[in-house]
């Protein structure tokens, strides 16, 4: 706390009511505290550090110049949403950001007025804004502005387009900002972000548009309805758009740009001349991830959710990882190029998660091989379903909780042909402290349903990479692979390729009291209490089910005559899951064992550590012992 | 049969092969003649008609000039693929399309080599086409060509943008037909559609980029692989583009158009003048639903798929409906309207289905309250939760088969803040001739697992009224509601207008001797089996559910008390659906009746009438009646 007396200005912002007092000079030097501030923060508390350091102009001239919480703000996706933040009445509080019971990671309406909407999946914020403003209309609040404030790798969504799309042809006024720093969380990619290159090549054009907008504002024109003033105001522009036109305005949203999005006046300047225009608008800034912080800016793959460093040096501050356990995407990214050397067939995918899923490994090795499509889940596995049938075998990584974008090319253009597509779900299970946008809870109770898959999760590193080898054998068809965030359990990781047979569990500790059956690497957990359970003089037993579909029949009809009581355990929800497909089994087969089903209640599960969350769930070690104690006095 | 020997050139055209052994002046004719046998096809054997008249120059130049199948033609969405299969092998058994058993309705390889990849579901063409693409390089195929047709409707689809915005950063030599008819089943909407419109104006410049094209071709340049040639092209071709850049181009697609997409011989030549042109490229085709049948020309969304018809006259045969129950979907639609006189925040949204929902009820006497946005769900449903997010209550209508292409907005842009969104799924369950594409079959299992969400299914279309009155009472939430496709059982089904308690089922029979629950109209079928058992002396109860989630725990907690046996009968999938709930119900509350489920099994279910299909998967009365008999002697 104590520190924030030396900021002169920020120190006095409680909300944005404060910072509209300021005068424009002011801003530059409110923008170097917030800066300064985040800086601080986050080399102590760690989190989304390079995309916060990118608005800070931005964020500033927004609060500046609309009427917040009246005018609406929609982010898309909250990576970027500190500054707006800490604007907004949660500056003290800023420090408990992404902790347990902390400030959520991203902007939730549950939490503050000044956030709108969800924004923990990339490309939403269109839509979202056009639904806002066809409220405004509706509920006759004509003074309400909406604006969207969207990435450029977020825009290469198909919901963005689809956004895009339909805002050109119902009445609305949207503002639509779109924050160009030519990054997702790795370098932008695809035809849209070439676009945007090359757009810089056309100021004159867009200077004159702004121009004439900025001159029919000063008239006045603009801040009533006349409207023949503004026709002819769009008619005028359309004789300019018809020397070179431009995507945006071929779907009839008029584009203002691209501007320095690090020169805050001249941002406020430009949004108080087109905020009461009629109509779609985008405004484009070019802004650069990590700016005013060297390190990040040089490096902002890196720098976009760093850990914990020197705020002064830039360096930062990792831990001894040597002798630990490796992190499944490491195992999957050198385990992917291990089986791409011997199988030409393999070809990489990843929806723009090419670090964070580690197939840059294979991207560096074999680029012609491994592609980064962009935020366009829904493209990745139906371009791999495309190579699928055509010979190829695609290895598409997409983390847990974004395959939820691809599930209808999932059904229609991979299970009904079934092809060889194998999905890698990375971050499968609770993810921390991103919270309830990102946690991979879902996975194992929508895909069951799907016909012609297999479902498989590893109990670990090594079973990761055999399962991997399996998938890529011939005639597989489409094989799902599910694992979460983070590390292992074997440091040494590093063992023979070898074939799974599809549909076989394991027994991983004999016994006769009780079954668990358990799935994915929470089986650790659950060996470890039975060790010391049986230790004690019990005598459980444990199942890694490995598959949950197709299910190993013949271990479950042997669990079914052999067990009374079982307990199911998995990281996903207990609503159509691993216990789900155990109950469904022994009542198809007439058993009638007592089933205790562990798993993600119905309910969405907030930010904090993977640990204290599991505890939330029931999931951890000590809920494991407890719940297996009672069943077996049960 | 006979009509066939008819047709000079047709009857000798079993393949492609045949048809490019004719002359350029012969494919004319051959046109006419393909024009004529489809509408006589057609007229006594209905399918979806006006899309196919629209394609036949294109498909029969397509074909003369691609060497199918070696050469992959990728159709998104396969209504429009009758000339298609007629030249591809299925000319004899053509009468058989969409029958049971008989021809697919929509292209499938597993029927014949020259259908490439699945197209029930719009947008997906480039995908496919470029992971195709990425195949025929990745394994040397280099003469191997690949023609994605895709419709002006389905480019208003997000996938179909990720598709664009990838393919203009892979190398490839992909070929996009636009076939631009204005149409999706309903009008087309949004930006793009209009931008297309737009498009027609800028012939002139067109026509220098493809003379530029055809003088290369000519020299043989675009022959080899030179590439210094390519690239001066390339160079002369974006000096031009630079006068009036368009969408396509700006994307780093070579744009070709707009030509007339009737005038066959122009399309051969102009397809044969650019195949060979390197990197990606579409060519913008106008084409005319309908072409060449007046009354189809005229009321081409009628014409979509009008049942039988007279060929002569255009009359359509329409049996007489008088005193048939409704279609539910008009109790939607009326129902719609009539709400939404009394609560002016609700609003309708439907992505390009107003006709099939019958939205276009609402949209014609509110049309500022009512919105088609294109085919566009994940859009759809998240534009619906921006405007619940401010006040207005949404009533989103889908197919319960493209819902699926919305799952993560569901989640994400709904459920999490609980937002008052009604999720109207229409055609859920068994849709019988359109096939695995389109059968609403997994929706109650992959809704099931999302928290905060109201989940019903009407066993009739009174209660479609009721749920659909609750739903848009203050503070319901999120609220499904999913229907069939077809007719309901009351003829008068204009009730009163009330409010079902959420989370409450009925008991429609009482009984002892077993429990039937059931969830939707298949609960008819159940009552009809059972009325008639219990009239033989059993004693047989029958339960509506009504409420997937939350779960009626009284009624539950009194039937796990009473009955040693339950039967569960759903027209869903048996995975993970009602029956999979009523199972965990018991087990988490200690109750251990005997459970038998009835549903769809884990397979993708073919083509056929809903009767045929409900005895393919036991969900005919005959295979109820069976079920219950053994259970019962059991």
């Amino acid at each position: 706390m104590e520190k924030k007396s030396k900021y002169s200005l920020l120190d006095n912002i409680s909300s944005p009511y404060d910072l509209r007092k300021l005068n424009l000079d002011q801003l530059e030097q409110l923008c170097a505290e917030l800066r300064e501030d985040i800086i601080d923060e986050l080399s102590c508390n760690p989190g989304h550090f390079a995309a916060s350091l990118g608005v800070v102009e931005l964020t500033v001239a927004l609060h500046y110049i609309f009427n917040t919480p009246y005018d609406r703000l929609v982010w898309d996706v909250g990576h970027q949403a500190y500054v707006h933040k800490i604007l907004t009445g949660r500056k003290d509080i800023f420090y408990t950001n992404r902790k347990f019971k902390g400030i959520k990671p991203f902007p939730s309406p549950d939490e503050s007025e000044y956030d709108t909407f969800t924004c923990g999946h990339a490309s939403n914020s269109i839509s979202a804004a056009l639904g806002m403003s066809v409220a405004a209309r509706q509920k006759g609040e004509l003074d309400r502005h909406i604006v969207a404030v969207i990435g450029d790798g977020s825009m290469s969504g198909g919901l963005a387009f689809e956004g895009l799309n339909n805002a050109s042809s119902i009445p609305n006024n949207l503002l639509i900002i779109l924050n160009d720093n030519d990054m997702s969380i790795d370098k932008s990619v695809g035809g849209m972000k070439q676009y945007l290159v090359n757009l810089t090549t056309s100021q004159p054009y867009n200077q004159v548009r702004y121009q004439a907008a900025k001159v029919l504002r000063k008239m006045n024109i603009l801040n009533d309805d006349r409207r023949n003033a503004l026709i002819r105001l769009g008619n005028s522009l359309k004789s300019v758009a018809m020397q070179q036109q431009n995507i945006f305005e071929g779907l009839n949203i008029r584009y203002f740009g691209p501007i320095d999005g690090h020169d805050v006046k001249n941002i406020a300047r430009v949004l108080r001349d087109i905020k009461e225009m009629e109509g779609p608008k985008l405004l484009h800034l070019h802004t650069i991830k990590g700016k005013g912080f060297e390190p990040a800016e040089k490096h902002a793959t890196i720098w976009h959710a760093p850990g914990k460093f020197n705020p002064i040096t830039g360096e930062r501050i990792v831990s001894d990882t040597s002798g630990l356990a490796p992190k499944f995407q490491d195992v999957f990214g050198h385990t992917l190029l291990e089986l791409a050397e011997k199988n030409n067939k393999i070809i990489g995918v990843t929806p723009a998660m090419p670090s964070g899923c580690s197939m840059n490994i294979m991207m560096k090795s074999m680029p012609e091989r491994a592609f980064d499509v962009g935020i366009a889940e829904g493209h990745a596995v139906t371009f791999s379903g495309g190579m699928a049938k055509d010979g190829l075998l695609p290895f598409c990584n997409i983390y847990s909780s974004f395959i939820q974008r691809a599930y209808d090319n999932i059904i229609h253009d991979v299970a009904i042909l079934k092809l060889p597509v194998v999905l890698c779900l990375d971050r499968a299970g609770l993810v921390g402290e991103d919270g309830p946008t990102h946690h991979g809870a879902f996975d194992l109770a929508f895909l069951r349903p799907i016909p012609n898959l297999t479902i498989s999760s590893p109990m670990d590193e090594k079973e990761l990479r055999r399962l991997m080898y399996t998938a890529q054998l011939p005639d597989k068809g489409p094989f799902v692979i599910r694992y979460p965030r983070g590390r292992g359990v074997c440091p040494n990781w590093k063992c023979e390729l070898e074939e799974i047979t599809i549909g076989t569990g394991r027994e991983i500790i004999k016994g006769t009291d009780l079954a668990v059956i358990t799935l994915g690497p929470i089986g650790n957990s659950a060996q470890n209490v039975i060790e010391k359970l049986n230790n004690e003089g019990n005598h459980i037993a444990l199942y890694d089910l490995r598959f949950l579909k197709p299910l190993d029949q013949d271990l479950l009809h042997q669990i079914g005559q052999n067990f009374k009581k079982i307990i199911t355990i998995e990281d996903g929800v207990i609503k159509g899951g691993m216990g789900t497909a155990i109950l469904e089994f022994m009542a198809d087969n007439s058993y009638t064992p007592s089933i205790y089903r562990m798993g993600i209640p119905d309910e969405f599960i907030e930010h904090g550590s993977v640990n204290e969350l599991y505890k939330v769930c029931g999931l951890d070690e000590d809920s494991i012992h407890a719940t297996i104690v009672n069943k077996l006095a049960d």
